[in-house]
C-alpha cells in the first residue's frame, strides 16, 4: 500500500488519489505499471474507517463507485456480473442450500444474490468494516437492499476469528467476496483460513472466492487452488467477466 | 476521433497522447469518461501513414504496445488471447478450412495462428495500411512470424473493395480482423460489407468479426448481428476474456 499511497499522493491536489486531474486513478502495487481512470463527476464521500479510506464518487459514465484504499470495488453500472458469478455459481451447484455465510461482501450486493434462494433459511454476513455497510445503504440502495432479507444476520467484526468460532459443518455454502490481499483481507487468502472454512462447511457443501486477476494474479490463483486441494478433490477455477479485467473465481466442495 | 485528440493534444508536451506525465493513455469517445493507461519506457516509434498514427512504445509491464489513433491493438503481453479466439473459433469449427481470408490483421498475428491449420492451402490478407506491416516486422517479430508462411498472400489495399472482387463461394472462413469503428476501420461494421463476406464465402462456409466491448458497445454487436442474420440463422456472441476488455466476437455460417 505504501507504493500506492506515493503515487496517489504525489499527485493528488484534492485528496483524492487522481494521477488526471479531475479523474480518479487505480492505481496499486498489485498492477505495477498501468491504471485505470474514470472521470469525476463529483466526491460523494471521504472518510478514514477504523481499517481503510473509504471514497464514494459519482463517475460520468458508471454510475456511483465505491473505493476502498484507492481500489474500486463496485460501480453501479458493472456491479451485476461480479455479485451474480460468485453468488450463483456456488449456490447453483448444490440443491436448495439453507445457511449460507458471506465473508465481506458489505456492500450488500452478495446478500441481493443470496437472497434469490427460496431454499435460503439462515443468511449469515460477517464484514469487518462497519463503515462499509452504512455507505453503502447511504449511497447504492440497489445493492444495500441485501441486508433488508429478514434471514439475513449481519456480524460487524473480524471474518477469520468468526469462521474459528462456527461449529463444525454448519453452513451449505460459504462465500468470500473479499478485497485484495494486501489491506484487511490479507488473511482471507492464507492457507489457516481455508481450513476454517472447510471445518465450517457441512460434507458436500461449497465455498466460492474472489480470486483477483487470471492476467495478473496467476499466482494468487494457484496459491488458493493449492489450499483448497487439500479439501477436494477438484477446485474449479471460474472466470467472471468483468469490464476491468477478467477475474479468478475458485470455487470447491467439502 | 476529434475529441480523442483534443483530449490528448492539450495535456502531451512530448507528442504521445498521454495525461499522466510518463504514462500513454488510451482516450476515445468509443469510451468516454474512462481511460486507460500504460507506464511508458521508452517511445520506439511515432509516425503518420496515409490512414492514421502509428505508435509504438516499450511499456513497463505489458512488453511492446502498438497504437493506432491514439488506440492499444496489442501488447506483447496479452496479443494472444485474441488472436487466438479470432481464429480458432471460426477455423475450428468447420472440417478442414483450405482458403482463409483476414480482413485487416497488418499485425500478422492472425495470420500465425490460421498458418497453424494444416488443410489451409491459401491464406490471402487485405490490410489497408502498409506501414502496419511494416511495423509489425520491424518491432513485433512474435506476430509478424505470421507473414513468414509461404501459402500467406499479402495484398495491401481497401478490403472493401478486394471482397468485392472477389469470385462468389472461394473461401472456406473470412476473419475480419478490424479496429474501431471510427476510423479506416468504419466500412467494416456496415451492411453492404457482410453482403460481400456472404457473397465471397463458399456455403457452409464462415466468417469471424472483431465487434467491440460487450459492456460499452451492445448496440455495435447487435448492429452486427442483425447485419448476419439474413445470411445465416444462427450467427452466435462469443467472448474474449481479455484484459482490458471482455471483448465481443461475432461468428456465421453461411
Amino acid at each position: 500500500m505504501a507504493e500506492q499511497n506515493s503515487v496517489s499522493d504525489s499527485s493528488a491536489s484534492n485528496g483524492i488519489s487522481s494521477v488526471i486531474p479531475g479523474w480518479f486513478s487505480e492505481m496499486s502495487p498489485m498492477w505495477p505499471g498501468e491504471a485505470h481512470s474514470l472521470k469525476v463527476e463529483k466526491i460523494l464521500l471521504q472518510q478514514k474507517s477504523q481499517y481503510q479510506n473509504v471514497m464514494v464518487f459519482e463517475s460520468a459514465t458508471y454510475g456511483k463507485v465505491l473505493v476502498l484504499d484507492g481500489v474500486i470495488q463496485v460501480t453501479e453500472r458493472d456491479e451485476c456480473a461480479y455479485q451474480e458469478m460468485i453468488t450463483h455459481l456456488p449456490l447453483g451447484s448444490i440443491p436448495n442450500p439453507k445457511k449460507v455465510l458471506v465473508i465481506g461482501g458489505g456492500d450488500g450486493g452478495v446478500l441481493r444474490e443470496v437472497s434469490r434462494y427460496s431454499s435460503a433459511e439462515q443468511i449469515d454476513i460477517c464484514e469487518i468494516d462497519g463503515m462499509v455497510v452504512d455507505v453503502s445503504k447511504q449511497f447504492f440502495p440497489a445493492l444495500a437492499v441485501g441486508f433488508e432479507d429478514p434471514r439475513v444476520n449481519v456480524h460487524i467484526g473480524d471474518g477469520v476469528a468468526f469462521l474459528k468460532a462456527v461449529p463444525e459443518g454448519t453452513y451449505d455454502a460459504v462465500i468470500v467476496d473479499s478485497s485484495d490481499p494486501i489491506g484487511p483481507a490479507q488473511e482471507l487468502f492464507e492457507k489457516p483460513f481455508f481450513a476454517s472454512v472447510a471445518k465450517a462447511l457441512r460434507p458436500g457443501g461449497v465455498v466460492c472466492t474472489q480470486a483477483e486477476s487470471i492476467w495478473l494474479h496467476m499466482h494468487i490463483i494457484e496459491d488458493i487452488v493449492s489450499n483448497c486441494i487439500q479439501y477436494s478433490k477438484a477446485p474449479s477455477t471460474m472466470l467472471g467477466p468483468q469490464f476491468q479485467l477478467t477475474q479468478g473465481i475458485v470455487r470447491y466442495q467439502n
